[in-house]
């Protein structure tokens, strides 16, 4: 096989190897060697020319008594030797040929680390300003193979080297989510120590797992007697700190990772109905009066999602009315619950934002809290986005009263820079969410366990294996202490301040609400000079309303910036500038905003 | 900051560097430096010491030469010079000096390098036989903080050095799923290119992404134009594939990859009333009537949550019974539709299941599509399990009918080897899925828009970002073309053969039920000596029922493998073999046979 020869043939530094080469070939040369073939050839030959016979004993002498206490490798001091890159052929090789292949370490090896090198240089290209945040191209271009780069299936394997050519390729054609001037989405950046734990996670390829048996049996076995036990725990570790963090006494109460917030508000409809209607689990929807959910206009559409899938209804599902800030206004609330009762409804359950995705509002969670006390409902917060806040004693008081809600949803993924994905729900309640989604209660009771069942998650989710999410978060959280999550927040928030106080009265620019950012989300509109003297009406907002697409075309073409758009209600189209990304500086604004007006100027 | 100190001072090869140095520092020590620093200054010094200044000049020209034509870096032959592990000392190093901060590149490389290591090593492990499949400790010692393992979070950080031992220690502590004597999950074996692929996804840390507007308000942007265009192709081309594969014609159809087949069944069932009952998504489980699901009794409880989940209730969820060899009996199913329809309730949706958990059974397809046609209803087949024997000529028979059901989840994540996780729902009619999940069907059909609503998958589902988990399994096939995966599913499954043959008439051993194996699940109970003597009955079930566990444990205590085990309805414990991993071989096999001969000879 083309890719072991290097190393039989002296591609490695092995002290020993003078005894099986020729005369004249000394151990000089076998350190040489260690280093690359072509540099060592090199040393080699300046050696035997150069140097009497002596001069060279007493120098490999030197080296061999260096090689023997290990000092001597070529680019791994310390460290293991297999650990080098060496001169690897992948055109002949295939992926039948890595391990478990037999002979297939070295082959293996090879290959990781070139695919490693590739991600190193996306790595350092991401944080490279003078980079692009993507190449763009349009879908019918990528389908139809873009300079090699071939999207089909095919029966038979392909190399090596042709994987390595499409992660390549598949690295460039996307958009750089980690790059300084990439401010679309609510997550952003690309952390390190979060990375490495993502690394680490899939080489170590477990599920947080509840083994799955057949519908009628529930196994006996644990699982944390079984395959994942080190994450197991660190997820629980991780839970009660996020709870401490909310404010629930002795960070008491339960919770799970799930795969993203929309699923996490899911968990907390299904709890919630759990709680007030148990039999709904057995019996269906028919066993419960028709249930009635709040949420904000401004709210994310996870909740309406949740209210068709899990039988309520989507007409079931109340918006509530906001201020111009986008926050729910209490009243309302009590206006529609009492109107909901007068009809013979059930209110059930209501959804309190925490940052909402456009506008960053956050809704008034204690005036909220009062409500659902008085009427009996749930109360959920969800701060898929804003959550993070909670760890800045600065800005925490925006969450004020989150401590009274039943259930939070928190993404360490959004505003705490974790790497996708990493959403937690967490519960003030113990044992709902078990009670919720075991489908064998009676196993929990089993006479004859001998473990302590506060570790069985599985039964608490309506997967049944899960991806474990929780490792990088875990590692992250270690690695910058609670402190330096603070200092990240503290720093974006800083930073939209910057933008809102640089545009507010900027010539062009329009606020869309007209107050200092209570999230990072800064809404604003931009008038090109054509635009600027006309009369507010039709025209000017309908001609308004295409600047932003447009803009932001220019954007993705040029591939310098980018920055997400939407109409919200009456408003057409704006700017939704939202800095989740540690990677960002205030030059990084102030690229944005002369950009836009550059791109938008002739418009 | 100490870890740039080794780049700064010659830790990299540049062949200007000289300009910079003092006299007696020439090229040639630049390039030697570039090796490694203790390495060069002994050549260096060696060169000073023994060489007359016109040698030195023309040895330096010659590989001034050389590294003009950058065919001299120390480890890295025609690549990047700064991809190379150098000597670092990460205990005065902090996340916080990584990337984006500056001068962080070096020690981001240097802690990306060093984690490589760290798994490489571990992957290393895993494929040798002569390791553990698992170092056992219970979960109160892990809280205690093993050997300096410590699992609590602080608010200060920690350093680098501290980060890297916990993830050595994290992985001490973890199951080797790849081990080739691992056999307790569905989901086993590690593959390296899939690995890779999974490295490459989180670095790249995008979602397959819909952005989040409010409940009320969708962005009429598209995802493609966004943010993983690359990703969502190699999704449409996978998916359309897999359907292909499952012979539905061109490949027609929909589908989606979602957070592992406990959501993926679950989607059958909602995109089943959707397509039933479309106005539950809007007014509720109300609008509808009662409403029936059947699955088998020895199918997977991720129907049964969905039932609950759902607003259907478990009771509704009505239970078929199965042949000996855990297949559905199709006459018990129409007997209980009839049943359901004489109550007055509506018959919905049958699960058939290709490749049960426990029994690897399948329940035959063609047979049940007959009864659903007949009754209007909704056949989902559970392929979560079995569906990778499609790829398999030899084997794909065992499926047969598939072609008939309305979707199928089929989890590449098992049978197939792909990293977890990796689940698909695919669905024969198109539409369903969007109709189903989307909340906002208007904005489909803005005038306005430019592009093609075919890529637009993020109002397919119920969550809102997504984890890219097509490109592990696109990068797979490449590697190994369809042919590879159906010689790895042949493989294991004459593995299964080979290990029933082996032990169907071995002494203190009696199979579940005697037959062949369907899939690659082989249940067996093991008998020691001292149980082989008694006569059939509650004492001999009594202490069976305790033998397994107890090897189990034993197995456990010394790593040496890993099988599960579990009672199924009336059965008493059992071993239940399953073989996906593609490192297992026979002497794998008998090693399994052997071990638990030895475990259990005297109990």
């Amino acid at each position: 096989m083309a890719a072991s020869a290097p190393s039989s043939s002296g591609g490695e530094a092995d002290p020993n190897s003078t005894n099986l080469r020729p005369p004249g070939y000394d151990a000089w040369c076998g350190v040489a060697h260690g280093c690359t073939r072509k540099l060592g050839m090199k040393i080699c030959g300046f050696l035997q020319k150069n140097n009497s016979l002596e001069e060279r004993s007493r120098i490999v002498s030197s080296f061999k008594e260096r090689a023997a206490k290990n000092l001597l490798s070529c680019d791994n001091i310390g460290g293991d030797a297999r650990f080098r890159r060496t001169e690897t052929d992948f055109s002949n090789l295939f992926a039948r040929e890595l391990l478990p292949a037999k002979n297939g370490e070295e082959p293996t090896m090879q290959f990781l680390l070139e695919v490693v090198e590739i991600l190193t240089n996306y790595i350092r290209k991401t944080f490279d300003r003078s980079t692009k945040v993507l190449d763009f191209h349009h879908p019918h271009q990528l389908l139809e193979g873009m300079e090699g780069f071939n999207l089909e299936l095919s029966d038979q394997p392909e190399s090596l080297e042709q994987i390595l050519v499409d992660c390549r390729d598949t690295l460039k054609y996307g958009v750089r989510t980690g790059h300084p001037r990439f401010f679309n989405q609510l997550s952003t950046g690309l952390d390190i120590v979060g990375l490495a734990g993502e690394w680490l996670t899939s080489t170590a390829n477990t599920n947080i797992h509840f083994f799955p048996p057949a519908a009628s049996v529930i196994s006996p076995e644990l699982l944390f007697r079984k395959i994942a036990p080190v994450f197991v725990l660190m997820e629980q570790l991780t839970l009660k700190k996020m709870r401490e963090i909310i404010g629930w006494p002795d960070g008491e109460g339960d919770g799970i990772f799930s795969p993203g917030g929309a699923i996490s508000n899911m968990y907390s409809v299904m709890i919630a109905r759990y709680k007030y209607f148990p039999e709904v689990k057995t019996k269906g929807m028919a066993a419960a009066p028709r249930l009635i959910l709040f949420t904000s206009e401004h709210s994310h559409y996870s909740i309406k999602k949740a209210s068709a899938a899990l039988g309520f209804g989507t007409e079931n599902l109340i918006l509530l009315n906001t201020d111009e800030r986008g926050r729910v206004i209490p009243a309302d609330l009590e206006a529609k619950v009492i109107a909901a009762k007068q009809k013979g409804y059930v209110p059930m359950f209501v959804n309190a934002t925490a940052g909402t995705t456009v506008y960053g509002a956050f809704d008034p969670i204690n005036e909220i809290a009062d409500i659902c006390e008085k009427y009996n409902m749930w109360l959920h917060v969800d701060g898929a986005w804003g959550g993070g806040l909670l760890m800045s004693r600065k800005h925490r008081h925006k969450l004020n009263g989150v401590e009274r809600a039943n259930s939070v949803t928190w993404n360490p993924h959004k505003m705490m820079g974790v790497p996708l994905q990493c959403s937690a729900i967490l519960v003030r309640e113990r044992g709902l969410l078990q009670g919720c989604n075991s489908m064998c209660a009676g196993y929990l009771f089993q006479p004859d366990k001998q473990y302590d069942v506060t570790y069985d998650t599985g039964d608490k989710a309506i997967q049944c294996g899960r991806h474990v999410d929780i490792f990088k978060f875990w590692l992250m959280w270690k690695a910058k202490g609670t402190v330096g999550f603070e200092q990240h927040i503290d720093k974006c928030l800083d930073l939209s301040a910057y933008l809102y106080n640089k545009i507010k009265n900027r010539e062009g620019f329009e606020m869309v609400f007209n107050s200092e950012p209570q999230h990072t989300n800064v809404c604003f509109w931009y008038f090109p000079p054509s635009l600027r003297g006309l009369p507010d009406g039709e025209e000017r907002r309908e001609r308004l309303h295409k600047v932003a697409p447009k803009i932001k075309a220019m954007m993705m073409e040029s591939g310098t910036t980018m920055v997400g758009y939407q109409p919200q209600g009456d408003k057409v189209n704006f700017f939704r500038m939202v800095i989740s990304n540690p990677a960002a500086t205030r030059s990084d604004i102030d690229f944005l905003v002369e950009e836009i007006e550059r791109l938008g100027h002739d418009l």
